[in-house]
């Protein structure tokens, strides 16, 4: 199934609009591309709505969000919602400002979101109000443990059922849930997290799979989110011991390039709850 | 005479200032560095007539244009004018919004260009007013084959005439027209088509070479794509099998840093028509 | 005690706050984490004061400033004036334009900044009103060799005195100075001047480094130019023959990630004048 989404995405090569932050942009259009789909970015808003319309999915990220670009991003959403085109939103550093908070909460308000992915401390404050946010990182209290696990799984299963969008958790393990049922992923190495925009380019590419499969949204982005941690996997894998972050930047995307449904069959590791 | 132009950006190195997209941006500038030339980006309307006074030639991108830059193209488009610097325009995804299909258009009215270089379906959005840019890439059905390549020359002619512009048609096969001569080149690999930016960083570099080469305009485009095409091929060559697009994007990089004029003279493939 | 400088931001983790040019902002977000901070990037207004109180330092760097985010600068400054974090200012292109220069000085004049860090061109701009900056790389007219370094330390001595923050002169040699002390580090490789982003990273983990150390700001700046300088030299070292300034950038901030305590310690190159 998670195999099915991910050829999907090879055989299809959608079309993503993303309305990101100027950190990372670069590493999302090369990992759309590597994951097989066609990136366009625009956020002036008289070009979205004509952007968005030769697209198959919007991804919206906040990470440098402005208040001319936060016009554009709920322009482009309401095209993509007239189009019945799948939105991702990534709320980076929700609860680290107030103003990343409430851009966040108002883009929920107004759009359709199919998609939320953040860390375990951005859905927090979007659902709870949590102001815990340390920087664009997780706080280390709010971490997914064992002991915590189910708990966040319901706390998912409930914002999900309130937003109408899949809530994907991501971190040490990830979380993708939709109101009744929640996947658990353990693919990733902790290496992901010495880099700028692992998060934002997980984004990128659930764009791609949600714009190649807009019928199976809670299953396209858990194809998206074992990709993204096999990769990381074997990136970690590929560096040798002279080399650093910056290298495992470029093999992460390297990966992202040459993982195939065999690679993503073989080492997936999720279950059901 | 390619080897000439490329070896005065050697000796000369260009000041390139450039008005582009941020999705590409550090590309573009450490491409502009490896190739001899030295970059600056400046876009805010006070800062753009100081910056291009002291460079030798200016790049506009509108790969991420809004209406703050677009004003800060005219501006440091006058000026250039004024200063006799040459121009290059990348009308980046013309044809797939109004906005930037009207934005170059306007440039291209109120400037005197001295290049623009797009792919297939960018120039003829400009040309013809065709719409069929899908998303930043050439539409298949646009491609230039051996059975539509005459007819793609003249049009490219003609629009040179009426433009007065050097028109840089990029892709598989590439065009360099002016309104008599047109060169084909076909250095290349369809790798370059798998990372973002192969044709803005070939758009900085065409700056470069024509900040370096003012009077001879066509030729240094000519020398630019050559010299980017063997690059692609040489990065390719380079690659292991466990290597993908990122590090495809860096090893270009590293072989316009490397290219001289040797390797210029023995692998560029071009041909007057 | 440059290596307790050290220690110290790898085992606080500094949060830095980077107000920063959209073309080195990646590679600045990569080191900051790479030497063991953690970066964060907000321009708006409205979000730079909530983001400035949860970080330990700010980074304002004028790169590609605009009149929108040279508001957000200063509001970001009076923030952390405010709450006492230090402030670094990275006058990137002053003296090569009115409105970098101008906007430098408001920022030097309104804010209480604690390290200017900018090449010999862009310090005499701002101390002596000089324009001979050459885009953003030094003018070779302006370079520091064995003849004219004393004179440069008075100057910077004195500049240091009348702005009350630590100047650093970084270029083949580099120059940190308070009004009583000046070092002079030797570390370092030409290699670094083939990049975009040497200055802009070095100001960023500067950041990092008086971040974890606000009260060592002199020892924390030198520490800092030191751990570069000798980054640069042992990224260099690892190239092969077949690679340039791209691969020489990915190297870098590897070795920004691998750098430790030891290896500062041997490596380090620095006097006190």
């Amino acid at each position: 199934m998670i195999t099915k989404m991910f050829s999907s995405v090879r055989e299809k090569c959608p079309l993503v609009h993303n309305i990101t932050n100027y950190v990372t942009v670069n590493d999302c259009a090369n990992a759309i591309i590597a994951i097989g789909g066609s990136p366009i970015m625009a956020d002036d808003i008289c070009d979205v709505c004509d952007i968005t319309s030769i697209c198959n999915a919007l991804n919206i990220n906040i990470g440098t969000l402005n208040r001319r670009t936060v016009k554009s991003m709920l322009k482009a959403g309401k095209k993509s919602n007239k189009l019945r085109h799948p939105i991702i939103l990534d709320p980076v550093g929700a609860g680290a400002s107030r103003l990343r908070t409430m851009t966040a909460k108002k883009l929920l308000k107004r759009l359709n979101i199919s998609v939320i992915r953040g860390n375990i401390s951005e859905i927090k404050a979007l659902a709870l109000g949590d102001t815990s946010t340390q920087g664009v990182d997780a706080n280390e209290l709010d971490k997914v443990t064992e002991n915590n696990i189910n708990m966040i799984i319901g706390f998912a299963k409930n914002f999900s059922e309130k937003t109408g969008a899949v809530i994907a958790i991501t971190g040490e393990v990830d979380i993708i849930a939709d109101k009744d049922i929640a996947y658990v992923v353990k693919n990733g190495h902790p290496m992901m997290g010495k880099i700028t925009g692992s998060g934002c380019i997980l984004s990128g590419i659930i764009g791609a799979f949600i714009g190649a499969n807009p019928e199976n949204i809670q299953d396209a982005v858990l194809s998206a989110v074992c990709v993204m941690g096999i990769c990381g996997e074997q990136a970690y894998l590929k560096m040798t011991k002279s080399e650093g972050n910056a290298t495992f930047r470029t093999k992460l995307i390297d990966e992202l390039y040459r993982i195939d449904e065999e690679m993503l069959r073989k080492w997936a590791i999720y279950e059901m709850r």
